[in-house]
């Protein structure tokens, strides 16, 4: 039995539905707590606090010094010094009481010490130096109001004025529940099929991060009972209850079944891309959340439905997400009728902020590590045109963006290493890297979508690297290209070369399987140059139109056995322990603008691959690279 | 014995001696913890992370569906749909393995099940709706690069990549030693004189915030062999300990001749305003910082000498400060040859952000908490004039400083409520009032520095209240009168009228000491009235120059009886439990220009003072109000 009928309700609507049937909970009943001051950091009030006595509760001396009568002391002055005997004056420090019958303090330095008293050379103001009952607050006035998350200073204004407990807020209890019978948890012994159990720590993460106390459940088994006699317990013991996933169509999901049978579903399926299957349900007068199984799915879902929960118990109210414009550096489509969240990368690249899509797997955990914003693609688009402006909500504080180098080209195992010492060597410097290929690289430049390009293009007729293809598409840029490293790619093939492969010639096998790479991609052309080469027609190669985007995800396919062979690099096969027939080498280079030269990002950057040592030698030990000149200035216009 | 000769070092210099003392310390060399990643949320990565496998591990089905060879699905379509019998195909779940020999998923909603098999009406893809092996990311790729904070997202690709452990910076531990023989815990019995122990609270609040382990050590009599035992101790067990107070110059002072004796002394004594009698130290090979005792001092000073050992040791690269440009609404005068940190409040009226001082003294806790940011005067500046440009460092995110509504103007106790109300209505809106009485509220609007102002001027010729100062200098600006409240205003006196205080006429009296109100201010005026009306000259009144800037000043003054009596509303001298000798009802209107009426922030302030219950009826409880035309516009221009 599978329930393939799951509802596609416009997100408002379910919204709409789920505020309305949360609103009367008594999850929502904004439960107290008493608490220390001492223990108040991070939490929000739930009343106004007042002073509880003033502050300074007495008149306090302001600074170290002599305590006098400003009576005494009029008329002093440098030529005509005022005497002032011992019985005059009394000394004191700072955050001493101001005794009965003296009104001014006179700093020590200004005191003259003599035998038998002082001398001081200009009269005192009444009250001078002295800090009155009340000064910084006096009893009954406010402090802090209602609502108000409380910080290390708030703690001392508390205590300065005799508030040792507040109330506040409850912290609203959450039991995130993984289920299915396949799920292991992480470090346990995996085989196919498995699920490793990482989404209840995301998804707790979250929570915690929101202000609630998250806790995660044992994994419970794809078994409706197991699922009832859970969430029963878990809904008399937490305030909200997360249950993941089962939440779809599968034929061992069942969450929507159980939640119906013990309380009552408010909304099963919502036309939002990725998380159409959430369920949103109440039972035994708490919320339970069923999300989607696919991480980045479940994580959204959760914002979603869930977030604006957490922050009404706390009191707090939800922060304006965070918008702002940018410009979609390809054209983006989407599927009319659904409301699309799509994750994307920001560069700040000139005057404007680029957007890239990181990726649009559900399952795709790194889409979102590697995101910076959402963009939400509304029910009624079927896509957004390339250069089209956009609203984004920021991920990451816009700080941090502006702070990231964007590369956009050629992919290479050395852009990891990179990525590292850069951000090692200068903290607030991230490196965004989208793998496009070659020619995407150049296009991105050329279209002022990335800071710097890695490309690695052979001329066919004159045999040079880059140079031509830059005169052709970047003719008029004043530029530079500089190297990164020669590199050797070759024929991947498993360990001991079980079908025989000893290059292009045998890619037209009947036996042979081949992965290829997308179109553009210097690689690519490198194939197709050989191809032509030998006089292979493309059409007669088994897999010649799967294409992957990376050297990595080449040398995954034949590590897994999905494929017999493809083109990529030597680091991708030491990386995978894979043999590798050499088939060339060439020369990787980045193109550098000329007015991005000296850009803070960019020569960080060339530090790092020009002096870093470390650099070089982890490049070294990736395999099949060659750094004689690498930072060089290959050419320039 | 004191101590006086303290240093008066630049800060820049202070700064570059202890960057070259600490830099060398074993507190730097950034230890290392093995950490579950389970544990790991909010942590420091102190190596890269790489991918120990690939995720997918195995091919997966992407979707619900049945798992076929494409190549038995070629030529279906409606018209001719395909016919799968049960050897053709398997059916799965989102997740299961794609055993050898198929190549394609097909979705569920797209199978027609019949008797002995499934029909299709459109062919497969090769490789369609599978998950292959690395598609989200592929074994010895990086994850998280050297020092990144690790956030849900991350702690999610690392389980799924089969990493469980990680290497993250250790956390420094910090000891926070108050010191000083009058200090007594909060909640203690206070006797005048005694200091409450909140710095310690104030500062481990903070060091936590930054990332440090902050405790709170004992508090240490004001005794040298007390502080050096103390100090030793502390250095032996924690990475860096904070010293409060004793840096200064009073008789009492030892922390400086104690480190002097157990360690070196790099710093005592900068040109910074608060904060100068700072002390920098190593100590057994740890940083030791004597900082100042007062709130203020302690916090700025720690700002500038420790947060950066604390980042470091954590491997962050500080904060880039996020600086911003305001503009001064008032003159600031300061010391020449001092750095002079100003705390500002700050609120954005039209196209400026307006800054305005929120307290000067040092040992005011609540000019740091009403203060959004803090304006740095260098120290070779006078001062800063009106309408200046400045830049300023943020202390909130900006978005809590643009839901400001800025308040300025006379003092009235109902302010306090309506921060509070408004803020519960609106969380996001904060109500930032500044009392420099009526006439500095109708500059302020004239000068376009505050949103709404609060007045109670009477006109002495016509009696009639606010209108006529309007029309005198806002004349050509259209606005709404809107009334808060009348209020009652008279002479306040100790419980019993120890001094049988009548009225305005006793206040001449050789006996009596009275409390003023500042220049300006609507309650002066009253008081200027009556003196005249009686032909007193002030000249005769004891007290009379002595001048307090609200109405809980004046009554706290009477209340500890520094004065006799003072002129303020009722809702103080009930407050404050004192007696109340009635003078005047007087109107307080609140002026709205009327290029601000429609402003979420001014409309939420009306909607409470207009609609909300709970508001008027904790006014009518403070005493002394009428609120009959609460909320009425009494005049438009």
């Amino acid at each position: 039995m599978r329930n393939i009928y799951i509802n596609n309700m416009p997100l408002s609507e379910a919204l709409d539905r789920w505020q309305k049937a949360v609103a009367e909970l008594a999850f929502l009943a904004k439960r107290v707590d008493e608490v220390l001051v001492d223990d108040s950091l991070g939490r929000i009030t739930s009343e106004p606090v007042f002073a509880a006595h003033s502050s300074p509760f007495y008149n306090a001396a302001a600074m170290d010094g002599i305590a006098v009568r400003f009576a005494d002391t009029v008329g002093a002055s440098e030529s005509q010094p005022v005497f002032l005997s011992q019985e005059q004056y009394k000394e004191i420090n700072t955050g001493n009481e101001i005794l009965e019958g003296y009104d001014a303090v006179i700093m020590i330095e200004d005191v003259h010490q003599l035998q038998n008293g002082v001398e001081i050379i200009s009269s005192a103001n009444p009250w001078q130096h002295i800090r009155t009952i009340g000064e910084d607050i006096v009893a009954t006035e406010l402090i802090l109001p209602e609502g108000h998350q409380i910080r290390p200073i708030d703690i001392g204004a508390m205590l300065a004025t005799g508030v040792s407990t507040i109330s506040v807020h409850a912290i609203p209890s959450v039991l995130v529940i993984p289920t299915g019978s396949d799920v292991v948890q992480p470090g346990e012994a995996i085989r196919p099929g498995n699920i490793i159990e990482f989404n209840s720590r995301i998804l707790a993460g979250y929570l915690s991060e929101w202000g609630a106390k998250a806790e995660r459940g044992q994994i419970v088994m794809d078994d409706p009972e197991a699922i009832k006699s859970a969430l029963l317990k878990a809904t008399a013991s937490h305030d909200l209850v997360i249950i993941n996933a089962g939440a779809s169509a599968g034929s061992k999901d069942f969450t929507a079944q159980v939640l119906g049978e013990i309380g009552e579903i408010v909304v099963h399926g919502v036309n939002i891309k990725p998380g159409k299957p959430v369920i949103l349900a109440i039972v035994q007068g708490k919320p339970v959340i069923g999300l989607p199984g696919y991480p980045v799915s479940a994580v959204l879902t959760m914002r979603l439905f869930v977030k604006e929960l957490i922050f009404a118990a706390l009191g707090k109210e939800t922060e304006k997400t965070s918008q702002i414009e940018a410009i979609l550096s390809r054209p983006l489509s989407s599927k009319m009728g659904v409301e699309d969240f799509v994750r994307v990368k920001l560069g700040r690249v000139g005057n404007n902020l680029m957007a890239t899509p990181s990726g649009r797997g559900a399952g795709q955990v790194m889409s979102l590590v590697l995101a910076d914003a959402i963009l939400t693609v509304p029910a009624g688009s079927e896509g957004i045109g390339a250069e089209e402006k956009i609203l984004v909500e920021l991920l990451r504080p816009l700080s941090e963006v502006e702070n990231t180098l964007v590369f956009i080209g050629s992919h290479d195992n050395i852009l990891d290493v990179l990525a590292n010492m850069l951000h090692l060597y200068r903290p607030v410097i991230r490196l965004s890297s989208a793998h496009v290929g070659s020619m995407g690289g150049i296009m991105a430049i050329r279209r002022g979508e990335a800071h710097i390009a890695g490309t690695h293009l052979i001329d066919e007729a004159s045999g040079e690297y880059n140079v031509p293809f830059i005169k052709q598409y970047l003719g008029s840029l004043p530029l530079q290209l500089i190297n990164l490293a020669y590199r050797e790619q070759g024929l991947l093939v498993p360990k001991g070369n079980p079908k025989n492969i000893k290059g292009f010639e045998d890619l037209a096998r009947d036996d042979v399987f081949f992965i290829n790479r997308q179109r553009g991609a210097g690689t690519r052309i490198l194939t197709d140059l050989n191809l032509k080469k030998l006089v292979i027609d493309p059409g007669k190669i088994n897999g010649y139109e799967r294409e992957e985007y990376t050297h990595m995800n080449i040398a995954s396919a034949v590590a897994s056995e999905s494929a017999d062979t493809g083109l990529a690099i030597r680091a991708a096969a030491i990386a995978l322990g894979l043999d590798f027939i050499p088939v060339a080498q060439e020369r990787y280079d980045i193109i550098v603008p000329a007015s991005l030269r000296d850009d803070y990002r960019v020569t960080a950057l060339f530090e790092t691959i020009r002096n870093n040592n470390k650099f070089k030698q982890t490049v070294q030990n990736l395999g099949g690279y060659d750094l004689q000149s690498c930072g060089s200035v290959m050419y320039e216009q």
